[in-house]
């Protein structure tokens, strides 16, 4: 791979403290299965963001693991959720819900997310019992799956309806870590713990090799919620690796640092790309750019990098994808940069 | 219940052949589960009408039950079903099908019917390799959920479709009676063989107390299906009430006899109700109904008929769906059009 | 079949009564779904067995479905049943709990029953937290599956272990009418909802064409259950005919009258069977005869009678299974006897 | 933790040759799901071990996650395992594998071990067709629960009689390389793929941090394999974890002496408590040592080493597991030893 990547935020292997952390403790024998001492600390560390002490906090290997988890443990078996047609766990997990059991209701997202008003469209859509799954449970992303981020008011409204409807309210945060510090967010770890009944805070895309935290505000929802973690094979016997990844991710804010970068990065690439003369099909909210730009000019960029072409927009446009992280090198956002003006000017 | 129901097409009990036929053979013995003559001899009547002497079918309780069996015995945990998003498997099973672990991507329908353009799109847009369930089942319904019918041409345009994309073709036929016998209808039995791969009989909208046989052109599909029907819940243990049911519909075409007059009814009122001067929201080709009336004379007829108001059509009126059946009084039918008609000139 | 079977309970249609009821109600319009006035009157007459005068009462086809509907709606997903190693769902249904995704935890059984010792044993074998499913419902089957009945005493100290250990008690009643009206028996249906948590009343074995009543004492239990027999295939388009039947089998004690008229026959058989020098492989308690007879005068009887060969008791002797119900003729036991002793003086 | 643990063989972390194969490699862009350079070049090794150049190997993070993906993707829904009834599924999985929907019918074990009569009994038991879910596959450890491993004669015996019977043969290898380099192994890797249809290969027990290999000589069972490992949530977005670590496990036989290393340190313990005049509730194969030991003894063993007591033997004596890996330390061995020695002599 001689191409610098912007397909995603997980190309790289981890943050060198991870690396550090997993050789300094690697041969101290702990107990198994998420009961060492480095998943007790993480979760210390985790829970000082939040007002309640003993806030419930669990680690899993991956995003798909989380999902499947929470949802299969929180619903009876006629429970649906509602999601996004654009969810994650729609269209990007290989009907990993439905195999759990349970039915999505999709509702079309507003700037990528889920509103007050489609909720109670499909609520209304759905009630003609008993021959339609009850819906249960609300799921959105933040930041969502084109990037935009929740702000406070949004998350409360949703909240609002969900507790009037008895819905649970899930978030899942693969890249929480880019929307809580992006520039619009108005939202505290605090607060996603006010609002959401569950949600998860991502490692795998903020700089761990993997991993994330499951943290449980509706505390009914963790009952039990280990015999779940074992049995969709989410129990990892040398549970240190995640405990460790998260303990120092929370260490130092380390986790909220490799995420502004990440936006900052993104930030970087959208101006320029406005600059040039470019528009966005989408607000740069978060670690994600999506630019319409001439298909010349694409094929160029194409030659030193890799990235989504997202979708056609006309005979001559497309739209690109252009994902930053936590590793992303300035210096190779620079590069794109002055490759996409080069080969914009000669175009014009 | 003094109101005449025009709800739907299951008020009644049964034909009275069946009542006479449970009656004369009631304390024979019979071996359980299925293997009893009566069963026999209706799977013969049955083949009677196919090309292939041989065909597999099997006789279960319900139309979930039918679906849930064929889907879940035909498809691998990740394979998916693409259905219109009307299909009853879709809103009106209470998620039975993701119960059973498989997801249903959804289309939108032309004039109630799935076509091979929108299959063409839901295969392109569920193509992500592998984090996308993979389409392996085209679920339709003869007649449709809004009363329309499927031409041969248009059936086999879609089997086409199918057998190049290595999708299973599945109808739904619990108003499939009302299909085969609709005025515009070209399809016989035997061409629902020739093109679905599997398919379903409903017995309990035309006469039957319950039943729906289901007919297995493609062979591969009949392998193990004992099982999965006793698994299911739907391997009744006095197999002969489905078999001396459909043993009974299938005599002298009864069938098709109690088809006909239900679509003859629906059509009888939707000529009144065009003759009257209303328009309908769609259709009528086979036993369902959908005028648009005046709310005022809507508010009449409900004090001496049932039937489901569908939706709102504008401040003054709404759709109405008229179900007729096997059961239908034409003397009902007459006094619906004639209070139609007299409050409708009062209402001028 | 010309020889008479005493393989099973459910030979024959169904007692004329309900044929009757069938006829005499067959073209009155009733609301779909089980919200007609038979199966409210059914209902009714039900519950006038028990003290709670609303327990909650359902109808659904048969047992299998019975089964899956109650587990599937009652438990978590990492929760398991106790099950005696012979209980139906255990080694007749085809894995269909599996299917829901529970686990059964296996027991050895004591005559035919599950025990407090043996489900205290389970509890310690299955409590390695969070590496094991966690028990949750004990299921247990009146009559069970070798004809034998609960005693008061009995189901009283299982209901009694089950509180203490947070154990729901399910009773698969499929031949609970034997069980009830068995000559050792002193429960009453009152008792069985003061000591089950949800039970179902098979009609199937009974005298009906299918159906059985699931009666839920624990409340909680039966809290959004329509929509999981609507998930599960069994909600009835014409639930009437659910409704019709357990009404004419609750009239007039018919249900009860049935019940021992099987018991009657089958103690003729064992006192014969006895009286001719046999001995039985287990007490004959409710309407299934175990003896154990010799190779040639089985093979004699079975020219003229139909009935299981359970097992190969030594190179002489098998034991059978002869099963009498609600529709056996008397004269066939006679004739059964006659032919026994014929034949056994004949050998001797 | 002061007390050296022979609990299990994930305590520690991972071999360091993995840690500097991560940090060497940290940086480097990689493409995601397991497309990366070392999960390819990983299998490229591992594959040199088989006659078969081309044989399909994926890698997952866990073995419970291994078993649901194997068996969910080989079985279709009416299908049912045979296992020992010590088996990891059965007894440590959480019911992960009946949340798959599936039946396990359990066998007893003769050492550990399931043997051809046994299967043929439960065959022969669960045939009464369609009422028994069909025994579809056989799941076997190697080595097993107890420690003991299969020759070669035993593993094939097991092969022909599920190629008789259409069985698939599955084996755990979640501890392989102890089977593999045990004194009285027979068996190669490669004569593992002649006589499974399937097996994985365990990492998480030889010295990775995570993660099992596997393999499917049956290439059948590999058809869209990919879906299934996304649908379970096992398809890690950052593979390479994976990949880099079987790499080097594959390098130059790490694998392999580390697992004889483990079998060494076990074999030393084992002969030391032999030679202290105690005996072995089970023979010591591999890496797990069962011996029984005086309480008194035990209580002072326990001051200074973790270990299970795995079950009561008499009123004075417990049987222990004790269990050594690729990191056992052999001077803790040695204090073991000494130690036990010296408070035998005490007591005696």
């Amino acid at each position: 791979m001689n191409k610098y990547s912007f397909l995603d935020d997980y190309s790289e292997g981890c943050h060198p403290n991870i690396l550090k952390a997993l050789a300094s403790t690697n041969m101290v024998q702990q107990t198994a299965y998420g009961n060492d001492e480095y998943s007790e600390q993480a979760k210390t560390q985790i829970r000082e963001h939040f007002d309640k002490p003993d806030i419930p906090i669990y680690f899993v290997g991956g995003g798909t693991l989380a999902n499947i988890i929470i949802i299969a443990s929180a619903l009876r078996p006629h429970e649906a959720i509602i999601s996004a047609d654009i969810g994650h766990i729609v269209v990007r997990e290989t009907g990993a819900i439905e195999a759990t059991g349970h039915k999505i209701i999709t509702v079309p997202p507003v700037d990528g997310k889920v509103t007050p008003e489609n909720i109670e469209i499909a609520l209304a859509n759905n009630a003609h019992y008993p021959h339609m799954a009850k819906p249960r449970l609300v799921y959105i992303s933040n930041a969502t799956e084109v990037g935009t981020v929740y702000t406070k008011s949004e998350l409360q409204a949703l909240s609002k309806l969900c507790k009037k409807n008895e819905l649970l309210l899930l978030v899942d945060g693969a890249r929480l870590g880019a929307a809580l510090t992006a520039d619009i967010n108005d939202l505290s770890l605090n607060d996603m713990a006010e609002f959401a009944d569950i949600f998860w805070i991502g490692g795998t895309k903020v700089g761990a090799l993997m991993g994330e935290a499951i943290v449980i505000p509706n505390k009914k929802l963790a009952e039990d919620l280990s015999f779940h973690i074992k049995q969709r094979g989410a129990l990892l016997a040398k549970g240190r690796l995640l405990g460790l990844q998260f303990s120092e991710l929370f260490k130092d804010d380390l986790f909220f640092e490799l995420s502004k970068h990440a936006n900052l990065m993104a930030n970087k690439l959208s101006v320029a790309i406005s600059d040039c003369g470019y528009t966005l099909s989408a607000q740069t909210e978060s670690n994600q750019v999506f630019p319409i730009l001439p298909n010349n000019v694409i094929d160029k960029l194409q030659k030193k990098f890799d990235f989504y072409i997202w979708k056609k927009h006309d005979d001559q446009h497309s739209v690109l994808r252009l994902c930053t992280s936590w590793a992303t090198d300035e210096a190779q956002i620079d590069d794109f940069i002055h490759s996409m003006n080069k080969w914009s000017s000669a175009e014009k």
